[in-house]
């Protein structure tokens, strides 16, 4: 149960510094007492929650750090989302150009670089460095997975003389985020760590849509377009879609809504039955009995249960392939499915992978990614620490990052979205 | 001044009638009960108006209007919006296969083809008209421009026994809508008239982003990057690009942000002054001498007041080219200005006007259109009139079409948006 | 040995009727002495076959069929190709529009459509059927795989007063094609039978491009971005693609090409060696060694030597898995690799499959298809049968059909576009 | 009247050094001796011409620079065309990599940048400066337009030790290319000035396809599509849309192939009327009567004699515009009849101008750059000089400038192109 306290937000120490900002036009300045409701809902039904607020991001009029003599940094961990550079190349000119930082780094390869041990060097931001950047996908900087020692990180930004840390990424590396802001407390430092959260998935709590998501929308689409192509124009057709989503159905979701041509959508948030009078395989064969074509998006974490079953079964049977992955799993079961039944089906399988998520930026996320990076510089110069940029309501918000990886995000099976979906499929219970 | 009488929904009469949606699974049935507030924020300078919320759109469990003798029929007016074909396509689908209404029609070219003096027939839509049009910029049903009489309409209404009436378009469209509804109250009719929102330039009131507006954005922003790459490639090279947007500048201001490499942007909320030494051409001619290159975008109703001085200035002169847009013109003030200061430029124009508005929607306005149409669907099964759908905080709401109509929405200097585009442009005061 | 009499052209009689063509400006009338030289080269290495040319395709002043009483079908078969539609739409529009042919019908489902077995009945192609086709993937006839039995086609020809027959499809059902050709003469029908190319592998004889070849790459260049960008991001970051190209390797070397970011490239026409001092993986090793990161292109049919060597191994083993295919095989390769020698690398796959195929053609495709299908209908009135349009040159040509399936195009290694991908690859010798 | 002196090609001296290519796979050398006929057909109608040839490009075994010791330019001159970037990367990777050059130059702004009162400095060329580029439109080396005296221009190869001077332009660049290969002759200088054709036009003879014509088309086309589906979502609309083409219509023309909606295409080469029964605008008031909607395509350098008429008549009159561009002409003139006819029109005027050529360049077209950029080194190492690629029947070729720029390419009114657009628009003679 979530209390005001979670929603606190630290702040290294005081802000007695003008904002170099106030020479520019149209700054608007926020105060630390505007604050956003969790709930804009009112009603019977909406009553928990509704006192609980987050405190606003954007830029303070007295600011913590002394511009001229501060260097932020910026580290860009985990896997790849759409607007990773334009987070980069803001980071960089909201520091560089609006509070004429003199300083700006670059972690290469994640937290790796700051490893000394990676042998990596630290990137020197300029104005040549970032100039195209944001129009590729990827990040400039490299990434790379897992955490590293919190004490060997605050040990290199003592060395660099970082006053701000900029991370980049998804739960793991807010955690790791978390863990630096407490080693820095600990040693009594005065430095900022401050997240900006990215993840493919949309699974971040706090975050309403990260960047990158649209655009893998977008692309996922695409595909979704291309195999229901595949399936009108076979008869008895089947156009098979994996795509991401671990833990939440958010891809899978979103790309079959603005597909509209999905016919079944399945995700980790809502267990499927496969066989069985109400199964998902009694409808699909009822769907090609009737419109003779079929386009099914699974989200690759959906469906776990019937794996881990049919990975058991496997133990003591042999000569099988044991799936790794729930789209091969799936495509097997269909094919068996009709096979006994002797129902002859032409179904493609298409797997779309890292594709989706390796483009550049779409506009909306290119827009989305240059806001939480300036909000991120805005909050690191007025000295908020451990605190993460969310956003809710269409408003940017400091979350404390401890209260934000505490939960995680997951599609509501009674949200517009979800049930968007179900309209929009026509899908059935199962 | 807003009061709560502002946001009241009028309803035709009573909701005796199941759902036929409860039949389905998923539904997230919302209660008339659920409001969602106006203001979000909480903080010292944010007390007005807090207390004010607007009805929650979303299927009702129970409804108005019996579906298995219900008629509905949309329209779509006005200029093309990305989006217009998917908001066609779900108002059918939620109509035929959710509510299972057995009579969905589409008028053809706005509400011209309610009027029989059109010699235009109404179109029975089937599951075969709609099945690809999602893929396909511009609506299927046609569009126009121009009221017809409330009176010629609604006698369309009851001849074709149409019960909903679902109204997309603008201001001007919702303006209709809104004298249709009132004259079905003024006869005592048993009919909704439901307005969808449509403005590419963004700028109906209670709507947070209208479809279409991200896919406008899209294109815009390849413009735009054409625009720079011209610039960049030739010895003082502008690029100089005017976007849609009479009123607001959202466009504008939106693509810029997008694109990055725009260091001006001239929008109808902010006044420009073109000379003297904190003009916009001085400005331009600093940028000049130390970046070689520069990207200038100007919204359609930008400068107004400038092209109206000039104009009058033109009567007593004689053979000069009056200027009908602001792009002209102002490309034609560059090339005086810097002819005058014998500075050799490289201006190229680019004015893509419709090119950004009839191609498909985008992922993200595919999802909004959907939503809003089949939001916009439950509120006429529910027998609610005089309404538009609304979009505050990523909720989709009721809002009177009255209210709606009486205000504009316009780029707020003060919002996140207009100040990103300030601090990624360093564009000056002036 | 190719000889004169193989690109002689099969005549069903007498051209006695006046081309309603003639009725039209700019039509270019072209005769049947109108040949182009197989080869236009002149030197010393050309000197064989310089003497072969084959005839000119075009609209013929005089012709075969009276266009008033006859009626033309298209049948689309096999795997998709970008451009399917757009064929479609043209032959339609050539025989209605310009032939004012009253009969156009369209088969369902590839030639099982004319096997009245199937059940499928013939569509008559109309304006509106054909309307908005050529911005769609795929074919709206519907495909389908597999021979049919000659006499059961001819006998729905005669059936339906079939008068001309364009088979869309590549090798199989250019076959198929020539033994219906065979099958009229045989019963001394006046029936046209021409045939139009269709391969995405781009791997029909006297086709130097087959429609929907520039589409494929240019989707597939797509995912070579998207891997490279991920192999950047990574330390030691491996992208690898599997692409279309099961005999040959054109999409591969092509979409290598026009990337310029890959570093590998495999084709079934150039074996491979993956072990030992001078095979891939140490050569993949090196370029890791010495860039951090690498782009592998594989076509779906290289290394099948290497495949059925492993299958063969795997007999007696047991629980590993048997690849069904080249990408994965070949992954798992590279994983045992650097394990065996103790480097961490970081290795994203990517198998586009259908993707690349099921989209719309983009405009080079859409000339292509407009041009082959307008030939094969000039060619098809003109009583030419058993004949398919080639493509050399760029000239469109007559082939007979029997020439064309006798041989198979496949990737020459002295060829511009293998020269070009070893010099941008630098790819060394196996 | 052509010869086979105007095909022969200058070198500046034996070839003596072996190719370090040799050291390279599958490099397919050619011979001298290897040529490509001019005409490729026979038959009664193409006598003319048929001995001539022309020298196929490529890779020579024997070179006539030491590549160790020699220095390569390239300069790219005139308006941009996609493709630019890629054929700077791939000169610079062939005569870095394969030919081992050790320094490879770039030249600002075009030929300004070798004439030293610019004050431009050349770059020189490095893997990182190249790395990104064939991503991105334009020209990073940047452009201009204008002559510059070949003395000076030699004057700087000398200075800087330019060996090889590859000068990336339309005719005007040729030109230019010319006359410094000729004061390069006159002084006995040993330099090699060869010419790489770029025109978005595509009306350079000799060369079949320009690189960035089909990217052009692709953009082009899609604001066709554009322009169509805002003709017909309005009552009588029209959509016209004016597309590059100075002299020659291949862009309009190939644009409205590709689109198969464009209903009137007016080009350079076919003059047009505008007024009386069997003009223009009878045949779209016709065409509007019928068919409620059209979409007309204008080159901008069609109907010039109209437009120097309606100059001319304008003299006297006063008040009004005088357009300076056919496509606003066009506009007027069909509002202008309309009106006198009291018939309502919905016209939708689309002028994309620089849009369409400042995008990155599709994958046929990176494929073109850079073959044709390779294909300028093996000739400038191998000492040819005052030569451009040409590029017919699909094989790279080398042309004598002075004999391509005593040329200019235009649409063959007989040609397949223009006999296609023919077809495909129903278009009448006027």
């Amino acid at each position: 149960m979530l209390t005001e306290k979670d929603f606190e937000i630290t702040t290294l120490g005081p802000c007695a510094i003008d904002s170099p900002l106030r020479r520019l036009r149209d700054v608007g300045f926020i105060e630390d007492s505007s604050r956003v409701r969790l709930q804009p809902k009112i009603g019977p039904q909406y009553a928990d929650g509704m006192e609980l607020s987050v405190e606003e991001a954007g830029p303070r009029e007295r600011i913590h750090f002394e511009p001229r003599w501060s260097c932020g940094a910026v580290v860009t961990c985990g896997g790849l989302s759409p607007g990773l550079n334009n987070v980069i190349r803001s980071v960089y000119s909201e520091l560089a150009y609006n509070y004429e930082v003199p300083r700006v780094l670059g972690v290469r390869n994640g937290y790796m670089g700051l490893n000394p041990e990676s042998g990596l060097k630290l990137v020197e931001l300029t104005p040549a460095y970032v100039d195209h950047i944001h129009d590729m996908g990827g990040t400039v900087l490299g990434s790379s997975r897992g955490p590293q020692d919190p004490a060997v990180i605050v040990d290199a930004l003592v060395r660099e003389s970082i006053d701000m840390l900029f991370c980049v990424g998804g739960d793991g590396t807010q955690r790791g985020a978390a863990k630096i802001a407490a080693e820095v407390q600990r040693r009594g430092l005065d430095k900022a760590i401050v997240g900006i959260p990215k993840t493919i998935d949309n699974d971040i709590e706090f975050v309403y849509t990260s960047f990158g998501y649209y655009t893998a929308l977008e692309k996922a689409q695409e595909v979704l377009r291309g195999a229901h192509v595949e399936a009108r124009c076979a008869p008895n057709g089947i156009g098979l879609v994996k795509l991401m989503g671990r833990d939440a159905g958010f891809i899978a979701a979103g790309a079959a809504l603005a597909s509209q041509d999905a016919n079944f959508v399945l995700i980790p948030e809502v267990p499927v039955r496969l066989d069985g009078e109400h199964g998902f395989l009694a409808a699909l064969e009822h769907r090609l009995a009737t419109r003779e074509h079929a386009l099914v998006v699974v989200a690759e974490g959906a469906c776990q249960d019937l794996l881990n079953r049919a990975r058991a079964a496997e133990t003591d049977a042999s000569g099988n392939i044991l799936h790794e992955d729930v789209g091969l799993f799936l495509r097997d079961e269909i094919k068996r499915y009709f096979k006994a039944k002797g129902i002859a089906i032409n179904l493609k399988y298409l797997d779309p992978s890292y594709f989706i998520r390796s483009v550049p930026a779409n506009s909306s996320d290119r827009i989305l990614s240059d806001q939480m990076a300036r909000m991120a510089v805005h909050a690191g110069m007025a000295g908020k620490t451990g605190v993460m940029i969310g956003s809710i309501h269409n408003e940017l918000v400091h979350v404390p990052i401890t209260t934000s990886i505490a939960h995680r995000k997951r599609v509501d099976t009674a949200s517009d979205l979800w049930t968007a979906v179900m309209r929009s499929t026509g899908q059935p219970a199962w």
